[in-house]
């Protein structure tokens, strides 16, 4: 009899495994897969790496949880996300980015999936997401929307003149 | 020829003085002032004497910007703000806290002026203030929007359900 994998860790796409668990490559790995995508500007990819660092050197108590999905010793994508101080079940998705070998496969639906199942284990209640109102993000913008989320608000010139913050929301 | 008082350190409440400067005795004595108030619950008060040691321990680089109203050793009031990671020129105001003996005499509305000038002259663009729906707050509300302030976004059950959060902007 051959022994099955873990279902929990292993996902419909052949060789991906998923972990919570943060190691010190990680910085520059999701430094490396945002730069990848293309997407983000320098400053966000430098904040995107801090987060996992802030982790890494505050552990848990940073209020950042991470779910990397690593394919060999690749990273494919990943969440990032935390409870929100001062809220009772509310929860903040920080990230989610998937690299471009892997974007249309699913991935970022997957990631989505387990992160959400993960705040909802966690007692969650409500996950919230925000992002820009620039055309670059109506194909995330549809994700959210596909995802379950709803627009539940639009602050005009937040980020920059002509350049909006949406809060998209779900109940889970 | 007596000397002038320096207009910007002097309210024209008597004997308030104004300074920016984070000192050792601050924590406290925000923790005291937010409880003095009574309408803090206790993790409130926590994150706002937080927010005082971050500053103290990181210093400017905490991200985290204060104005403090002082009646010869007592804190009369403050306020708390910080330049938004990832926006152009966006600021949030995270506290602005009033003791109950300098209330109804113009000590909000003197901190936020002072406040929204500092803002101003740090090139700001746009200050954003978060709040609860909930009807403790309709004071705060009113006190938002007398000051100029525009409600942009209303996210229900944000703090808890039936606790939205409100955000209010004006531009500087």
């Amino acid at each position: 009899m051959i022994q099955s994998p873990d279902p929990a860790r292993i996902s419909p796409h052949r060789g991906l495994t998923f972990s919570g668990e943060v190691l010190p490559h990680h910085p520059g790995q999701v430094c490396q897969l945002a730069e990848a995508t293309g997407f983000f500007n320098r400053e966000e990819v430098s904040i995107a790496e801090e987060l996992v660092g802030e982790r890494l050197a505050g552990g848990e108590a940073s209020g950042y949880l991470f779910l990397f999905a690593h394919h060999n010793q690749n990273l494919a994508g990943y969440t990032c996300w935390g409870a929100i101080p001062g809220t009772q079940s509310s929860y903040d998705l920080y990230w989610i980015v998937v690299h471009p070998d892997w974007q249309g496969k699913g991935l970022g639906r997957e990631l989505m999936a387990r992160t959400e199942a993960l705040i909802q284990q966690a007692g969650g209640g409500k996950i919230y997401i925000e992002t820009s109102s620039r055309d670059q993000y109506i194909p995330t913008q549809g994700f959210y929307g596909r995802m379950g989320y709803t627009r539940e608000a639009l602050l005009p010139d937040f980020y920059a003149p002509g350049d909006g913050k949406l809060i998209y929301a779900k109940k889970v």
